[in-house]
C-alpha cells in the first residue's frame, strides 16, 4: 500500500483534476486562495443584499445595488459551472446539500428579470432572494481548517438520543402547559384565545425569552406560569448538562486528531482523517 | 438458574399473556408496531385538540372534528379495555399512574354527551379534554429504547437532594425579594401592590423570563432589582453545575448498561436490567 | 480518646443542656421534632403576612390576622428567651447572624403596638414586618441532614475568588455599556437619560432579563445593543463553567464525607465532621 | 542559576527603578499600598461622573462635580507622566493597551477647557467622557493576585477556535433568521421592515433577552419564532459546555501554579511564572 500511493501521484493531474482542488479542497495554496476569495465575495453580496433590504438606502442606490446584484449572480454562476464540470460525479454533486444551496443562491435574481412588468411584485420577490444567504455556510469549509468545528459537531453528534429524549419532554410539557393556560386565562385574556397561541407563550416562557407580548391576568394563571417558569428553567438547563458532559469526554479523544479538508470526488462528503487514502463514507480513492 | 428460564419460556403462552405483551412491552416486533401506532394516533388526536381550539378553525369544520373525536375516544376506549384485560393484576394498572391518565384521557368526551344540552357549557368542558394530552408521555415507553433517558432519569434522579436545597433557597429568595420589592416600589407601583405580586415579579425577574408586565419604577426599586438580577444569575446557574457534574460522572457509568423495556406484570415499574429476572421493586418474576 | 469521650457522655446533663439539644441541634429525636413543628410554624407565618398584604383578603380576614399575628409572635418570644436561656454564651447567640434575624422577627409586632393611633401608618409599619420572612432561612438547619447543601457550599465557596473576578469583569463592562448607550441615545431616548439608567438597562440585557421597558430606538444604538447581547451572553456563561468544574471535582473530594447538624456551643457555628470533638472554629469541646 | 538572582538583587536600585516598581507592579508592600490608593481613586472618580450624568444631581452640586473632575484629571496626569519617566522603553508604554487608556482618562477634560464658550457643546461633550471609565480596567493588576484570573483567561484563551466557529454559525442563524422573518412579517409588521431590523429580532430573541419591542404577529411568524426559540435555545448552550470542558481540563493543569504580577520592563507584559528571569515573550530580563 505504501508502494501504491507514491506511485498514482506522479500521475498526470488534469487541468479538470486541478480545478477541482482548487474549488472543493482548501489543502493546496490555490484553494486556500479561492476559499477566502469566495468567503469575501460571499460576505459582500449579503451585506449588499442587507442594506437593499433598508427602504431610505435602496431608494438612494437602487440602480448601484441593481448591477451589485447582477454581478454576483453572474460570479456565483460561473462558479457554479465550474464545480458542474470538476466534480467527478456532476449529479452527486448538483443534489447534495450545498449543490443545491448554490443554485438557489442564483436562481431568484435570474426568475425576477423574467417578471419585470409589475414592479410591487419585483419588491416581494426580492425579498425572498434572501434565502441565497445561506451560501454563507460555505464559510464553514474553511472552518474544517479549525479542529474546533469537528470536535463540536462530533460530541453535538454523540449526544443526540439525549437531546431527542429532552426535546420531546420540553415539546409534551408546552403543549400540556400551553392548554392549561388556555383553560384558565382564555376566557378573559385574548393572548390565550387558542391552545396554539397558549403553546406559543408556553415556549417564549420556558425558553427565557419572555417577550411580554402574552402575560397571565389572573392570580391562578400568574401562580401556574411561576411554578412553569421554575420548573421550566430546571428543565431546560438539562441540555446544558448533557452537552458539557460529552464536550468534556470528546475532548480527550479528540484532542490528537487533526482533520483534512479534503472532500471525498464520490460522494462529496467531508471529514476524512489525514492518513486516509479512501472515503470513509463510500470508499472510493482521495 | 439457567435451566429455569428456558423451561419456563417454553411453556404454553395464553392470549392474554400474548396480549399483554404487545400492550404492555416493547421488546416483540408486535410490540414495536403497536406502540408506534398508539404513537401516531395519539399524535393526530393532540393535534384534533389544538386545531379544535382555534375558533376560526372549529367554526368551519366543527362536525369532522366531533367525528375525530369520538372515532379516537372509541379506540382509546377500546385500548383501556384491552390493557384492563390483560394486565396480570387490572386494579394496580388502574391506580398507576399511566392507568389514570389513560382513564382521564377518555373520560371528558363521555361525560360532555351527558350535559348536550347547552351549547356554551359544552365547549367551555371540551377545554378540559386538554388533559388527554398528557397520554403523549406513553411515547416514553418507546423512548426507553433510547438509552439516553435512562441515563438523564439516573443522573437528574442522583441530584434530588441538591436539586431541593437549590430550589429552597430561591423560594425563600423570591419570598425576601417580592416583599422588599412591595415595601419599596408598592406605594406608587400598581405591579406591587401586593407580596404575592412581588413575588411574581421576583420569579419572573430570577428565572430572566422578564416579560416586563411589572418593572420596578423608583431609583431605589431599580438599584434593588440590579442587584437581584445579578445574584439572581449568578444563583440560578448553580442547579446547571450540579446537573452537568452528575452527568459527567454518570456517563462512565451507565455507558456499559442497556435497559429493556419490559415492564414488571405485578407493579408495573420500567427501568429493569436486561438480565434481570425477578423485578427490582417487587420480586415478581418478569 | 475513644475512653474520654464515654467518660464525659457519662457526665449528668442538666436540663439546660437538654434544652440546648433540643432547640439548636437537629441530631437527637427530639431535636429533629422541635425543627420540624418550628418549620411548619414559620411557613405557616410567612403565608400569614403573604395574605395579609393582600388588601381585597385583609379587608376580610383582618380580625383572624391580627389574632395569628399576635400568636405566632408570643410563640417565636418564647422560642428566642428560650434560646438566650439554653446558649451557653447568650451574647454570642444574640449577635449571630441568626440571633439578629430571630429579633427582628419578633420586633415589627410589637413596635407597630406602641404607634396604634394612627391606622395608615401602620399599614405602612406591616410591610416592614416582611423582613421577618428571613427567618425561613432557619429551615437549611434541617437542610444541613442532605449532604447536598454541604457539598453545594464547599464548591461555591472555592469559585469564590473566580467569582470575584468574573463579577467585577461584569460590573465594568455594566458602567462602560452604560455610558455608552447614554451617548447614542441620551438625547433621543429618555430611558437612557443618564448614565445610571443606562446602567439599569445594562444590566437588564446582559442577565438576559430583558423587561423591554427600556430598549435602544436608534440604529446606532441596536446595533451596539445587539453585540452587548452576544458578547453579554458569552460573558455572563463563564460562572456556569467555573461552578459546574469547581462541582465535578468537588464531587470526587466529598462524596465520603456526611456532616452533622451539630452547632458549636462556644461560638455557634455549623459543619463539623462527624468523627469532631472539638469546634473547628473556636477548639471549645462539642 | 540561583547564585545569578541574589547578585543581580544586590545591584544598586535607581530611583527610576523604585518608582517602576511601585508604579507597573504589585509585589513589593509599596506597590501594593499605590496600586489600592489607585483603585479607590478611579472609583471614586467614575462615582463622579456618574452621578454628573444624573440631570437633578448635576444642577444641585455643579460646583463640586467641576472641581472633583479637575482634582481627578490633575492626579492621573502626575500619574501618567510618573509611569512615562519610569518605564524603561516610554513609547512602549504609551502605546500599549493600558498607554492609551491612561491618556484617553484624562484628555476629555482638557479638551472641554478649550471649548468653553458653548455651554450646550460641553454638556454633550461631557458624556464623551466616560470613555474614562476603561481605566477601571487597571483594576486587574490587582486582580492578579488572585490566581482566578490568569486561570480563567487561559481556559477562554484555549477554546478560541472554537467559539470563532459557533459565533459564525449564530451570526449566519442570525442572518437567515432576520431575513426569513422580514420576509414573512414585513408586510404587515413595521418591527421587521428590512433585514437588519429582523437581525436585531433575531438576536434578541436567540440571546433569550426577549425585549418584547419587536415580536411577531402572524401565525406562521409565531411558529417560525417558537421554533427558533427552541433551536436556537439549543444552539446557544454549546459555549456553555465549550468554556466548563475547557475548565474542568484546566483547572488539573493549573491548579499548582501561581503567577506574579511581574510586568516585563521591555514589552509590558504579565503573565510570567514566579521562576522565571527571563519574559517569556520578548526575551528581556525580569
Amino acid at each position: 500500500m505504501p508502494d501504491s500511493i507514491p506511485a498514482q501521484e506522479t500521475k498526470a493531474i488534469t487541468w479538470r483534476e486541478h480545478l477541482y482542488e482548487i474549488i472543493f479542497e482548501a489543502d493546496t495554496p490555490a484553494g486556500k486562495v479561492f476559499d477566502i476569495c469566495l468567503l469575501i465575495t460571499i460576505l459582500l453580496s449579503v451585506l449588499v443584499i442587507m442594506l437593499e433590504s433598508v427602504d431610505s438606502i435602496e431608494s438612494r442606490y437602487a440602480k448601484q445595488f441593481g448591477f451589485a446584484e447582477w454581478f454576483f449572480t453572474i460570479l456565483f454562476t460561473i462558479e457554479y459551472g465550474a464545480r458542474i464540470i470538476s466534480a467527478r460525479r456532476p449529479l452527486r454533486y448538483i443534489f447534495s446539500f450545498y449543490g443545491v444551496v448554490d443554485l438557489l443562491s442564483i436562481l431568484p435574481t435570474y426568475l425576477i428579470s423574467f417578471y419585470y412588468q409589475d414592479s410591487d411584485q419585483i419588491h416581494r420577490l426580492a425579498v425572498i432572494r434572501a434565502v441565497r444567504l445561506l451560501r454563507a455556510f460555505r464559510i464553514f469549509k474553511l472552518g474544517h481548517m479549525l479542529s474546533g468545528a469537528a470536535e463540536l459537531r462530533a460530541a453535538l453528534w454523540a449526544t443526540r438520543s439525549k437531546i431527542t429524549v429532552f426535546l420531546a419532554t420540553v415539546v409534551i410539557a408546552v403543549v400540556i402547559e400551553g392548554a392549561a393556560l388556555h383553560l384558565i386565562e382564555g376566557p378573559e385574556n385574548p393572548g390565550f384565545s387558542s391552545i396554539p397561541e397558549g403553546m406559543y407563550w408556553a415556549i417564549v416562557t420556558m425558553t427565557t425569552v419572555g417577550y411580554g407580548d402574552v402575560t397571565p391576568e389572573t392570580p391562578l394563571g400568574k401562580c401556574l406560569a411561576s411554578i412553569i417558569m421554575i420548573l421550566g428553567y430546571s428543565l431546560i438547563i438539562v441540555p446544558t448538562g448533557i452537552v458539557t458532559a460529552e464536550l468534556a469526554h470528546a475532548g480527550n479523544k479528540l484532542k490528537s486528531g487533526i482533520i483534512t479538508t479534503q472532500v471525498c470526488p464520490e460522494c462529496m462528503r467531508e471529514g476524512h482523517d489525514p492518513d486516509a487514502t479512501f472515503c470513509k463514507f463510500c470508499g472510493s480513492h482521495l
